[in-house]
C-alpha cells in the first residue's frame, strides 16, 4: 500500500529507495507493457494472423503511446491494460487495432511486465549485495583477528575474534547471491494465458505466438501460470532472506555501539534535537525495522496463492500491495549496510594498555 | 513502507486516498510540527524563560518557515527535527534561537504531529463513515423485506431477506462509529517528555510548559507516553475494526454477483480487455484485499510496542511504516464501499414469475 | 495452531500455560457448551415451549452428558456441536429430545461458550496483571532514587533513575487494567441467532428465550453477533497490548544485563550446556518472543473480520488458531515476566566507590 | 505457540495432524537428541579424545536414558539439552561423564535434532503429496473434457473445461514436489558449533569431530549456521507454497459446491446442528484457513534471521513457536486436500438434457 509519509521526504531516503521505486514507477512498467504489446503483434505477424504491414503499422502506435492518465480506466477495470489497449486501437483502422492485443489478456500483459520488473530490481539488487560482500571481505581482511567478546543469549561467552562476527554477516549474503541464479531462472517465465489461462488463442497458433513473444522479450516459456504465483512469491522468499540477514547485521551493530559495551565506532552517527553530541546508529535501527517489515509481508504475499478460480482480482491486489515494497525496503536496506559498514572507524573489543 | 507501484497511478485510486496520503504529506505534517514548535516557543514565554520579545521574533521564525528538503539532515538523524531546529535556529541572534524548541526533543514535536494528524484523519474517516451508514440505511430501508437466500459456511440454508444481510452489514459500522469518542480521547494526548522522557525542562517549570502546549494545540496532558505506544497501536486497532467489516460487505458482494447466485446487479463494473462484455466487481475485490492488507499490518503495528529503553528508532519505524498506510487503506475502503452500495441497481434473490 | 513442539514439555512451561490452556481444554470447554444447552432448555421452558416435566427431563440428560470423543462427528461437520446435540439426544424419547437445542444452532453454543471462556481467561490474566502491577510498585518504591543511565536510540542520553524506567514499565500496564471493565462489558455478549442469525426461534418467543439464556448465563443480550467479529477482535487486541508491555520489559532487562552495561542482577538466569557458569535472562527472551508471537498472531485474527455471508467456516477457524494461543502466551508472558521481576537483585548502575 | 483449543479434540483432527505432531513430540525429538550425543561421543573417541572403553560406557549410559520431566531446568535454561546432559552424566565417574557432550553446545543438539526432524516430516509430506498428486490425475484423466464455466475475478468469463481448473490444481503441486530435493539438501546439514560457533572443539580435531557427526547421522557438513537459519526459513517457504497451493484448491471447491453454481457433489459434506440436511464443505473450509496460517505464520518464521550476536534466545523461541505448526497444519492440509478430491461425487457444470 501507499505510505504518503514515508515518502513525504520527511524521511529523507531511510525508508525509501528511489532506483527500485523507479523500476516501478509508471513510466518503466508502461513501457514493459508496451514491450508486451510490440512482442505480441509480431508474433501474431509471425503465425501469419496479421500482415507485415499492420504488424509495422501497430508497432508504430504502441511505440508512440505516451503516458496518459489511466486512472479513470484503472477505477473502473481494476488495472491498467483495458484502458491502454483501448487508447492505442482509438481512431486506428480496424485492422491496425486488431493488430493490437487481440488473443493476449490484461493479465498477460501485466503478469509480464512484473516479471520484467522483478528481473530488473533483482539486478540491481545482486549488484548491491555483491558491493556489500566485497565490502564486508574487505573488512573481514582487516579485522580478522582483531579481539571481541562472543555474546550468547545477550551474555557475554568466551573471548572471541572479529572474524567470528564477520564471518557470520558474510556467508549467509554469498549464499543468498548462490540463490539468484535459480531464482532469475524460476521468474523469466513469460505470462501468456488470454482470456481464462487456456493459452488457445489464435487458433491453431497460440503455442507458437507464445513461444515468439517469449523469446522477444527473453524469457522462457512454461505453462500458463495465471493462478499458480509460486514464482513470485519465491522472490518475496529471496527478499526477506536478504533483508533477514541484513537485519542481524544491523542489529549486531547498533548492540555494539552501546556504551559499556563500545565494540564498535562509526563515522556521522544521527544527531538528537535536545542531545546533538550523540551518535545514534540509525542506519543500524533503519536496517532492523526494513528487515521486520519485508518479513512481516510475506506473511500477506503468501496468501496470494489462495488464488480462486481462473483469475482473482483480490489475490493479485496481495502482490501489487508487498511485493514492490518489499523490494524497495530490501534496495534500502542494502544501501544502508553499505554505508554502514563503510563507517565503521574501529571495530572490535576496546583494549586497555 | 512506500509502493511506487501503487501511488504510480496505475491502478487509479484503488490502492490510494489522496485526501488522507496528504494528511500524512510534507506540507501538512511540517505545519503541523511548527504548530508544535509555536506552541512550545509561547509556553516558554508563559513560564518565563523568555521575554515577550523573543518569543514574538521566533514565532515569526518559525511561521515564515517553508518547506526545504531535510532529507540529508533526516538521512543523519533518522528523522527531520533536527534538520528543521537547525534551519528555523540558522542565522538567529541567540537569544531568538534559544526562544525555539530549547528543552523539547524530536520526538516530542513528531509523536504530537503525528497525534494531530491522526486526529485530522479519523475526522475524515468519520465523515466517510457517516456517509456509508446513511447509504446502507437507505439501501435497508428500500429493500428490507427482498427475498434473499440465507447462506452459510458457503451453502443455501434457508430463505431469508435482503433486511437480514443489510443489517449484518450496517450494525458493525454503527459500533465502530460509538468507539469513535473513545479514541479519539485516547489519542488526543500531547508529548511533552524531553529528551528522555523525564518531563523536566524548562526546570522547576515543565509541567506548565506542557500543560500550555497542550492547551494550545486542543490537545489533553497526560503522563509522558514515549515508551507507551498504546494509544497509536488502539489507532490501528479501530482501522482493522472499520476495514474489516467493509471487507464482509466486498466480500459478500463479490459472491453475490456470481452467475448463478444472480443476488446482485452493479452498474458499471469493470471490463476486461480480453472480455469486454464482463462486469468484473472491482471495488468488492479491491475492498476484500485493502482489507486483509490492514488487518495484517496491524500484526507489525503491534510489534511497536517492544519499545526498548527511553527510545526505540527501530520501534517508531514500524509505526511509520504501517499506520500511514493502514489509514489510507481503511479510506479508500471506505470510499469504494460507498461507491460499490451507491452502484447497486438490484439486489435480493431473483424472483421468478 | 497446534504446537507439538512447544507442548512436548521439551521447554518446560516457558510457552505454555496450564491454567489459561485448561480452560480452552475439552473439560471446560464442554461444561460450557453443557451451560448455554441447560439455559437454552430453561429458556424454552420459560417461553412455554415445553412442559416444566420435559425440561427438566432434559436438563438431567445434559447435566449427565460426560466427554465422549467426538472427533469423528467434529471431523465431518466442522465443529463439536452437532455431535454432542446427537449424543444428548440418542436414545431419548422425542418431546426430551426436543426439549435439547430445538432453534438454537452450533454457532450459538461454541459462540457462547468461547465468550464464556474468554470471560474466565480474562479474570486469571487481570490476577495476575495485578500482581505484577503490585510487584512493579514495590520495586519502584524501592529503587526509584537508584541512578540508571536514561538510553536512547541504544544509545547513552543522560543520567536518569531506575524510577524514571520502571515507571515506564508499570503506567501502561495500569492503563491495561483500566480497559478491562469496559473489554469484559464488550465480550460478555450472549450469542442467540439461530440457523442464519434470524433470532426467530422459537416463533413469537425468541427474544424472550434469549433473553433468558442470557440472564441464565450471566451475559447481556446484544444483536445477533453471528458475523460481526468485533468483539473478539477486541479480546485479541487487548491481550497484544499486555503483552507487547510486558515485551518492552523484556527487552529492556535483557539489555541491562550485558556485560558492560550491567545495570540489574538476576537470581538464577540460565545455564549452558557449553558455559555453565553463565546466567542467561532465559525469562527476559521469552517474554520478548512472546510478545511478537501475540502482536502477529493478531494479524491473523482481524482477518477473521472478513466473515462471509451468514456463517463462515474458514473465518471461524481463524479465531480458533489464535486467540487460544493468544491468551495462553499472554498469561504466560505475565507470570513469567513476575517471576522476572521477582528475582532482581540489584537494579541501577553500577556505582563506584 | 501450543494451541489447547485445537488439540482438545473438539475439533477432532481438522486442525491437528498426530503423524506430524509426533515427529516433534518428546520421544521422537529426544531419541533424535540422543543420536547426536552418541554421534558425538562416538565421535570424541575417532579423534582419540576418549578411549573406546569410555566411548561404549558413555553411549551405553545415552541408550538407557529414558523420557524424564525436563520442564524445571528448561523453565531455567531455556531450552532441555542442559539438563538431559546433566541426567547423563549424573553419577557416572568422571572420565564417562566427560565423554557426554564435551565441546559440543546445546544449540548443536536441538538444531541439529530439529533438521533431523524437518527431514522425516518432509519424507511424510512428500509421500502425501505423491498420493495427492496421483489422485489429482486421475480425477484429471476422468473428468478433462467435461464442461466447466471458467471463472474470472468472480464472474463467468468463457465456456472452459474441468481439465482447465484441475491442471491449475495439479500443476504447482508437482513443481513443489520438484523442489524437495534441493530442499531437502538445504537443510540436511548437521549443525556443529560450540559454545559461540567457533568449532574450535575438541582443539586440533574439532573439523574431524563434526564431519564424523554428519557421517553417522547421514547430514551434510557445512559452515557452522548457528546464527544463520536460511534454512529453515526456507522449509518453512516450501510449506506456504503447499498450503497455499492447498488453499486454492480448498476455495475452488468451496465455489464450486454453492446452490446455484452447483459445479461439484461431494460425498459426505459436513451437518448443521440446525440444518441437518446441510453438506457444508467443511474440508474445503478448513484447508482455507489452514492455508491463510502458514502464509501468515512465515512472516513471523522469516523475522528468526534476525538473530543478534553469537545465539538469540528470542529468535530460537519464533522458530519453535512457528515452524512446528506450519508443519502440522500443512501435514493436515495435505490429509483434507486428499480426502477431498476422493470425496468428489461429480465435477463440472450441470448439463441440462
Amino acid at each position: 500500500m501507499t505510505n504518503p509519509f514515508l515518502q513525504s521526504g520527511l524521511f529523507g531516503t531511510l525508508f525509501r529507495d528511489q532506483t527500485i521505486a523507479a523500476e516501478f514507477g509508471v513510466d518503466a512498467f508502461l513501457a514493459r507493457m508496451c514491450r508486451f504489446e510490440v512482442a505480441w503483434t509480431r508474433a501474431l505477424e509471425a503465425a501469419g494472423q496479421i500482415t507485415r504491414f499492420e504488424a509495422d503499422a501497430a508497432v508504430e502506435v504502441i511505440a508512440q503511446s505516451s503516458w496518459r492518465d489511466y486512472s479513470a480506466a484503472s477505477d473502473k477495470d481494476g488495472l491498467p491494460v483495458p484502458g491502454l489497449v483501448a487508447s492505442l486501437r482509438e481512431g486506428r483502422e480496424t485492422r491496425v487495432a486488431s493488430a493490437i492485443h487481440t488473443g493476449a489478456t490484461s493479465q498477460d500483459v501485466i503478469d509480464t511486465a512484473m516479471v520484467l520488473t522483478c528481473l530488473n530490481v533483482l539486478d540491481e539488487l545482486e549488484d548491491r549485495l555483491a558491493t556489500l560482500v566485497d565490502r564486508l571481505e574487505t573488512l573481514l581482511d582487516a579485522s580478522r583477528d582483531l579481539p571481541l567478546m562472543a555474546r550468547t543469549r545477550m551474555q557475554a561467552a568466551v573471548p572471541a575474534t572479529v572474524g567470528l562476527r564477520v564471518s557470520s554477516w558474510l556467508r549467509p549474503l554469498v549464499d543468498h547471491q548462490s540463490r539468484i541464479q535459480a531464482l532469475r531462472q524460476d521468474l523469466a517465465k513469460v505470462q501468456v494465458g488470454g482470456a481464462v489461462g487456456k493459452r488457445d488463442t489464435p487458433a491453431d497458433h497460440a503455442e507458437l505466438v507464445a513461444e515468439h513473444v517469449a523469446h522477444a522479450l527473453g524469457l522462457s516459456l512454461g505453462p500458463v501460470w495465471h493462478t499458480d504465483r509460486t514464482s513470485l512469491v519465491g522472490f518475496g522468499h529471496w527478499l526477506t532472506l536478504v533483508s533477514g540477514s541484513l537485519g542481524k547485521i544491523g542489529q549486531d551493530i547498533a548492540l555494539m555501539t552501546q556504551q559499556g559495551v563500545d565494540e564498535i565506532v562509526l563515522d556521522g552517527g544521527g544527531g538528537s534535537s535536545a542531545m546533538p553530541h550523540k551518535q545514534n546508529p540509525v542506519l543500524a535501527e533503519a536496517i532492523v525495522a526494513l528487515s521486520r517489515f519485508v518479513a512481516h509481508q510475506q506473511g500477506l504475499l503468501a496468501q496470494s496463492m489462495i488464488h480462486e478460480q481462473e483469475r482473482s482480482g483480490s489475490a493479485l491486489a496481495l502482490e501489487w500491495m508487498t511485493l514492490p515494497a518489499m523490494a524497495e525496503a530490501t534496495g534500502a536496506s542494502l544501501r544502508h549496510t553499505d554505508g554502514l559498514i563503510a563507517s565503521i572507524k574501529r571495530i572490535g573489543s576496546q583494549q586497555t594498555a
